[in-house]
This record gives structure tokens, C-alpha cells and sequence, in this order.
């Protein structure tokens, strides 16, 4: 932060780079939901994770580090730095569609085109047509098969797909988030070119630790409900560990939404718990079940309190459970199960739950 | 499978190809640890994971998947796919050390000696002197990054580490599993190059779900302790849902090694847990439980049940603990916090838990 930062209060914002990368579109949408709150924000691109914690550590700057992807699950590596982390939490959470465009490298009239709008050029389908190859990070391009197989091109993987289109040659399309086209000045000659749509990710926005309640303070008079991640680690091992901790938590009231163990590395049998819930350090029931885990002996530690999206909270039908599986139906006299051939009896349903 | 298979119960276990990735190597692993349990195992790569289940439900063949990654976490979308195949359960768990072997293509004498044997060429220096790039998959790039830096050797991102051996040019070193240096008659010039050692992922095998019993059956005769998998699906959602679940399994005396929620697909606020415990179908304290999380008409399904691998099952000592967080000493008339700065007392520890 230079001096001239400080006086307007300006705030770095670090991320994953290259530019042109998911992240980097996540970061801009966390500048986009978080500038008020400042006196603006730049990006500064980093090599990896470490680097983006060490600044926001060491420089008191913010950071933006992938958390949760739809399909992926967890980005565990994140998450067992942010555990580890000193005095880092996070105040924010954005989340990007991951949806793939498809651009080319052309010259002139086409070029200035995809600079000026993200719509897709006019002679889209020729400019593939002079196309061989397809250039992307191997994840991007597994997620995009069809689009491939379809014009005929043939995969060229990339370190990331930043970098794809940054160094897309002529004869070769690349595949990128939307902002790759006017970040490099690409023609834009496809959208939402993936197999399967709806793949979300969610980031957490990382600030010093210090800094957080100020921050909560100020989106608190924005917005209403509030959600926290906390790290739960029990000094005991053993049956009923959990089951005990849960009891404290139910006990309080609290909503869940997400809960993963995790082995705590080089401790082969030891464990910490990851819990997303609705609730946030100032109200009591998040106060009364923490202070009550803590007095238990066991370690406690809030990685992220931040305003909560809105998400449907519906009951589970049965069309909507997996193939295969049990449930003893506990208001019918018969019980039954679903199994990929319909519902059967319940001396079937027993064999098939415990073999 | 052939006739001829059929009669000599050979197996054919189908993995995610190409030939050489770590996938490849864990599906050797399980051709060295069930063979005995058939007439042989064949190995068969596969473009995807669904092709892999697909052959097991219509085919009544072995599959192997990716599960688990000490570093990464679960394979999510593999944990997906299985909690949702009809007819498929696992009855072996085997693991692979993700260490990489650098080989370069070389000609005569150097390509017999890496063929050979497992040992590094004696001119192995030399070999890599006389290159520039060295290509694998951005994620083994990504995880030896000091030897291609102490060697100049320019990153060029390969679609897996398989095809990074395969299709090995002179001038460049590939990154790969041990095997590929027999598989594609590399010369080995360095062993175990990553970063951080100790990366460790382990594999499911998969069966047709009927034929799992006897096939434990037979593993029951060769191991003592086993380890089973389970989906839950809580036919209500709010709070308290997940502790009443783990009181049933608390109340049974059941221990959990690894306990995780994955969102529903496509029905957002709805959650399914997956819980790995010590305990197989076989035993009382496995039977109750379940039953009784059955008869509340939650959803129960049995994902895997195999023989347990040797762990640890230390206590946690404060020395193990992450940096940051809030510990209350129950022993203690000072309760204390463990923190970056050390210990401190009771009114700072509490304002950092609660902010």
C-alpha cells in the first residue's frame, strides 16, 4: 500500500493469477460489492495462496482465495490454509457461474468487435471454421467436450485458461471466462460453450483479523442475515466425539448448512470439523455454543462471518433421493425402499441395507 | 467379459485412462491385492467415470475410482456419482503415493537400463543437462516446481501425466508415475522430484452391489477389522437435523474416521452425509444403528465396506493445534488461548472467539 493508497484508504485486493482466470473474474465481483466500503480497491494477481495470506498477514492487505466449487466440493488446500492462518478471517463471499466462452485471435474489424461488447461476432461460424485446435487448462477442456467434438478441434491443454487466451495463436480457439475477451482483445465467437451448465463457485474475501468486526459493522447496516464458518477441534478421539459437539451446537439452535471433517496433517487419527452455519459472533446462540465447546477443552476458531445469500430451504422428497438406498417409511405399516426398481418390501429393504 | 474369462473367473477391472496415470497405478495395486479373490484381473482404461460405472451395473465387471486425497480432500464428483449408482458398491480400498519419477526419451543402451529396472541412469545429470521444457499435467507441474526450476527447464502443461510419458519428445523430461517408465520405455533421470512429499490418495474398487457379500465374505477370512461407508439423507432439514442423526450413531458406539454434507444436486437447501465409520453390516453395533436412522425414514445407503488399513488413533496435543484460534482449559483455573503470540489470558481469548 503506498502512502497515497493510505490517505484515500484504497485497499489492494491480492488473487490467484493469471489475469483471465475464474478468480479473477471473482475478485472483480468482490471489488464491485466491496468498494463502497472503502475508498476503492485494486487487484494485484499472485503465483499462489501462500502469497495472498503472507499479504494480507504481514501487508494488512485483502485477499480473495476460492472456496467451494458445486460440483468440486471444498477447495480443501484453501481451506486448510485459512485454518492455519494467524490472523486472517474473511468478511465476504462471492460466487462466479463457471461458464466457458469461446474466443479467436483475429485482426481488424472483428477485433475492435469483441473489445466493445461481449456479444458474439457476426462471422462467428467461419472464424471457427479456419479453426484447428482448442487451448485451455485440462479441466476447462474436459468440461467443454462437446463444443470440441462438434467443430472438430483438437484439445491443446494450457497452464490455466487465463493463460490460453492470453497466448491464443490465429488457427486455435480458446476457452475463458467472459472477461478474457476484453482483457486481450479477443473475438468472441461462442458463449456458455460447456457440457453441463450450472457449476458455481463461491470465494471467501480475507482481511486481517483485526479488521474484521469493523468491516461486519459496516455491511451490518446493509444487509440482514449473517452466516459463519467455524473450525471445531476436539481434544478427545473416540466414538461420540462428534455427536457430543453436535449436541452443544443443536442444543443453541443452530442451523447448519455445511460440515466436513478433516484430517489435521502430519497427525495420522486427528481431526478438526468445518461447520457453515446461520449465525454470527454477535448474537447469543452462536456465543452460548461456543463459549460452551471452548469450556469443554476442545479449540475453537471463526474463519468467516459474512452476509448471507438468499438459498431455498425446502423439505427432501422422495423423487429427489439418489438410485438405490433404504427408508423405512415410519408412517405406513408397510416399510418400504427406493431402489433403482421401484419400491419393494420391507424383508427386501433389510437385505439391502444391511446385506 | 469373454466366455473364456467367464470360465476361468478372470476379472476385468476398468480404470481412468490413459495407461500411466496414478489411476493406473492404483488399479495395478488392486490386481496385486484381489487377484486371489478370482482367476485374474484384467485392466481396461476408460474415457470417464460414468463409463467405469456403467460397465460394472450392465457388465458385471470391477471398476476402480479416485476417493480420497490427503492433500486435495474427496474426489467429489466420484462420491457423487457413487451415492447415485443403482447397483454398485465397493469392497477394497487401496491407496498410491503421489510421487513423481522425471524420465526423458533416450536412445541404445540408456532406454535398455530405464526399461530394466527402477534405479536412476548413471549419465542421468547429462540427460537432463541436454533439455529445456519438462511436461506433465498442470497439477504435476504445479507440484514440482523446484526441479524444474534448479534445471531451467520451461513448464509445458500436458492433458494428464500418462500422456505427458506417452507422447515424450527428445529435449523435453516428463513427469509421471514410477510405471511409466516400463509402460512407455523411458530412462528414469530423477525419483520422488515433487515438492512435498507424502501426497497419498486412495482408490475405491467397485462391484456389482449383489456380488459384495460374498466377496467379503472371502476378505473375511484373510483380515480382521473392516471399514464401511455410508450415505444418509435426513428427510427434514433445519437445525438439530445432523445431531439427532449422530446421536443414533453415538448411542450405538459407532466411531466416524471421516463424516462430510454434499448439497443435494439440483435441490438446493437439501443435504446428504457421508459418513466412514469402523464398523461392518455384519456387527450388532452397525445393524441397530441403521436400522434405527432407517426407521425414522431418513435415507440410508451402504457405499463401501472393506477391510481397514493400520492408523493411529492418537490424542490431540496442543502442539498439533493450528495457529490462531481459542481453546478454555477446563483444568486450568486460567483459561488460556493458544495464538501466533502464544498464550494469553481468558478476556483476550474470549474476545478472539467472539470478536
Amino acid at each position: 500500500m503506498t502512502d497515497a493508497n493510505q490517505e484515500h484508504n484504497v485497499r489492494t485486493l491480492h488473487y490467484l493469477g493469471p489475469e483471465g482466470t475464474f478468480t479473477h473474474q471473482a475478485a472483480l465481483e468482490a471489488v464491485a460489492e466491496l468498494s463502497p466500503l472503502c475508498g476503492g480497491i485494486t487487484l494485484q494477481a499472485e503465483p499462489d495462496v501462500t502469497t495472498i495470506l503472507n499479504a494480507v498477514q504481514t501487508r494488512g492487505d485483502w485477499g480473495v482465495i476460492a472456496w467451494e466449487n458445486n460440483i468440486e466440493g471444498y477447495v480443501v488446500p484453501n481451506l486448510d490454509a485459512l485454518i492455519d492462518a494467524a490472523d486472517v478471517a474473511a468478511f465476504a463471499r462471492v460466487g462466479v457461474d463457471v461458464s466457458f466462452d469461446a474466443f479467436v485471435r483475429s485482426t481488424g474489424a472483428e477485433r475492435e468487435d469483441g473489445r466493445k461488447n461481449r456479444d458474439v461476432a457476426a462471422n462467428a461460424d467461419e472464424l471457427v471454421a479456419h479453426c484447428t485446435t482448442i487451448t485451455a487448462h485440462p479441466h476447462g477442456l474436459a468440461q467443454c467436450r462437446r463444443f470440441a467434438a462438434e467443430h472438430g478441434l483438437k484439445p491443446t491443454p494450457a497452464a490455466s485458461n487465463g493463460a490460453a487466451c492470453r497466448d491464443l495463436k490465429p488457427g486455435q480457439v480458446a476457452l475463458g471466462p467472459s472477461i478474457c475477451g476484453e482483457l486481450y482483445g479477443l473475438t468472441r465467437v461462442a458463449t456458455a460453450v460447456e457440457d453441463y451448465p450450472g457449476a458455481h463457485t463461491d470465494f471467501l474475501v480475507l482481511a486481517p483479523r483485526g479488521e474484521v468486526p469493523e468491516l461486519l459493522n459496516e455491511l451490518k447496516s446493509r444487509t440482514g442475515e449473517f452466516e459463519s464458518i467455524v473450525t471445531l477441534i476436539p481434544l478427545s478421539t473416540g466414538p461420540g466425539v462428534l455427536a457430543n459437539l453436535l449436541d452443544v451446537l443443536r442444543d443453541a439452535g443452530l442451523n447448519m448448512t455445511s460440515f466436513i471433517s478433516r484430517p489435521i496433517k502430519g497427525r495420522g487419527g486427528t481431526y478438526s470439523f468445518i461447520a457453515t452455519m446461520d449465525a454470527a459472533p454477535w448474537q447469543e446462540r452462536f456465543r452460548t455454543a461456543l463459549t460452551e465447546v471452548a469450556e469443554h477443552g476442545d479449540w475453537v476458531k471463526t474463519l468467516a462471518v459474512y452476509p448471507r445469500q438468499e438459498r431455498p430451504n425446502p423439505p427432501v422428497y422422495a423423487w429427489s433421493l439418489p438410485n438405490g438406498g433404504v427408508r423405512l417409511d415410519p408412517d405406513s405399516e408397510t416399510s418400504a425402499t427406493l431402489s433403482a426398481s421401484g419400491w419393494q418390501n420391507e424383508t427386501t429393504t433389510r437385505k439391502e441395507l444391511l446385506w
